[in-house]
């Protein structure tokens, strides 16, 4: 999508042929600039402090880090070793494990001196693959606010809530939650997005801001407590989030604080959507209670970051001080408080059956 | 309570006899200050500026803005004039309303040349009630800990999850969500309290955890959005939050963000307690969704104040340059999702028949 009026994408091979740029994310909203990955452990730190973040721009990196690696050693031994690095970077997120289970069976049995070659050219098909699964993500969603935008005064904005960065920035183009709302917007139906902040990492006040600010949304930054409130009274039409990990059932995993929005969709009769790419899905869990919870540093909760009046961009404690904190990053909202599934296929409902019905071949 | 050491009231009146003074609560927890009070206007902008805050502390401050003002002209007409001042300071808070009308009652019908020592007289009652009435919603409140406590492994702490700050330093003396709490503690059961961190104020992280750490209270800092997560594995014993206004029919308007723990904690079996002196009910009331609820400043939403590690206190931008922020200071939680409310007389179900059974002369 556009920022300054320019076209990027979140990742990319730069003119050298061989070294990744990213968008550095840990730098926006108050900076734009760009990062070189030249070495796996690059990739392998952008993944951990969050350059990159967004199940698929994550999936994305790692198979660029496993390029990367294999450009020092090609050697089954190094392509395990890279592999299970990358993999430990973020335990809960399953597209990094897909992203390298790919990866690992384009070049596994080539002989050495194919992989590198056939890693890049697998790497771009990844990144070119989930932006036209962001793209049909997009085509489905967009039904649903049409439908809506039709029941409404013309000109009268579709409001649509999202809980972090399902967005462009979190994949590698369009996004998952905010593909529909970007096709809604170009196609000319008037929508507003009210944007959760997304404590403790404020990911949407950040980045789900500057990337629908940067395209020309209409947005409105809320704290997270008030989104049950617009529910009530009727300011929210719809609620479309990412996820991070659905279960074979339909239990969506995502940012944490996502769960205490559901309830309030499903006790206001609000429609809560989840927006997800294929990869997305975890056949191998039933319950979404039995996964693993990321538990981060207390100082995400603590400390915050922002920008001076000068400009310069400081680390401020926010807390009293001597308080410790607790910091789970994600939580698990039951498939009975989600309306729909929405992916590169169609909407599905949240459950085996829904799932099956639009992935006969992993059900 | 106690602040290193020593024993403090959030308001009391200076040794010169006249003069109040505060705690300033915005310089909290960064710095521990009072603020001395000589007009009505300065009790008016310690008001509207949250230099207090709670409705107990806004209707003592208020009624000693009184005071001030009698002071300087007794007058029916400036007393009139006085109390359309500090009502219009919050206009949710109708703690505000009622301390004013004691005040009125008390002075009104003497001669100008006594209404001065009467109206000390009468805030001093009105700040002595307060404290009495906090320690009772704490003896009631007791009741609840100890019989959790009871359940548990002897030493393993009854975790209460509290929202914004329904203090001491809300209050005059012993708050009114946290008095079970301290009475807990200072009875030797151990109690740990999930501090939501209460965006967009951070009243949660800054008052709460300061009040609760200064008095020796074990307990976590947790973002908003993480409650629901920590009820759903069993990690929350109870929920006790204060409470702006609570209608005749028992929906509680309070901070926002309660709405959506009140239906975590009555999707995952958590009992939802809401704490509360009489003068906080509105008599007047059925419907809480009928309460104004005040819209604060985006700069609340789109700044953040914080320390600097050399000690310097100062605000920093923490969303996308450009974007615009919705702030709602209030939500309403229906008193369906309420388990009981407690106040100085006692435990009662949230509806017109509990607050009956406590308080038969005003149904």
């Amino acid at each position: 999508m556009k920022i300054n009026g320019k076209s990027y994408r979140t990742i990319w091979l730069n003119d050298d042929g061989w070294s990744v740029e990213i968008i550095d994310q840990t730098r926006l909203p108050h900076e734009f600039v760009t990062a070189r990955l030249t070495t796996i452990e690059e990739a392998a730190v952008a993944i951990k402090t969050m350059q990159v973040r967004g199940a698929p721009l994550i999936g994305a990196t790692a198979a660029y880090g496993l390029c990367l690696a294999l450009r020092e050693d090609a050697s089954d031994e190094a392509m395990d070793a890279a592999i299970d690095h990358l993999n430990a970077q973020r335990p809960t997120a399953v597209n990094l494990r897909w992203a390298l289970g790919e990866m690992r069976k384009s070049v596994q049995n080539l002989p050495r001196e194919e992989r590198v070659a056939a890693a890049y050219a697998r790497a771009a098909q990844l990144c070119d693959g989930d932006v036209e699964t962001c793209r049909m993500i997009g085509v489905h969603g967009l039904k649903l606010i049409e439908d809506i935008a039709a029941k409404k005064a013309p000109g009268e904005p579709v409001n649509v809530l999202t809980h972090c960065n399902a967005g462009w920035i979190a994949c590698v183009d369009w996004g998952t939650a905010t593909s529909p709302v970007y096709q809604a917007h170009d196609k000319g139906i008037a929508v507003h997005v009210w944007v959760d902040e997304t404590r403790p990492r404020n990911q949407g006040a950040s980045l789900t801001a500057f990337e629908l600010g940067s395209h020309g949304i209409p947005h409105t930054i809320i704290v997270d407590n008030a989104g049950g409130h617009l529910m009530q009274h009727g300011r929210v039409d719809l609620v479309i989030v990412g996820t991070d990990r659905v279960t074979a059932t339909g239990d969506v995993c995502n940012k944490i604080g996502t769960y205490l929005k559901a309830l309030a969709a499903n006790d206001t009769g609000v429609p809560f959507y989840v927006a997800l790419p294929h990869s997305t899905i975890d056949w191998t869990i039933e319950d979404g209670f039995s996964i693993p919870i990321e538990e981060r540093s207390s100082d995400e909760v603590l400390k915050m970051p922002g920008r001076l009046p000068d400009g310069t961009i400081v680390t401020v404690e926010i807390a009293a001080p001597g308080s410790g904190a607790g910091n789970p990053a994600f939580d698990v909202t039951p498939a009975r408080l989600v309306t729909g599934l929405i992916t590169e296929r169609g909407i599905c409902e949240a459950s085996r059956e829904g799932l099956k019905s639009l992935y006969p071949e992993n059900a």
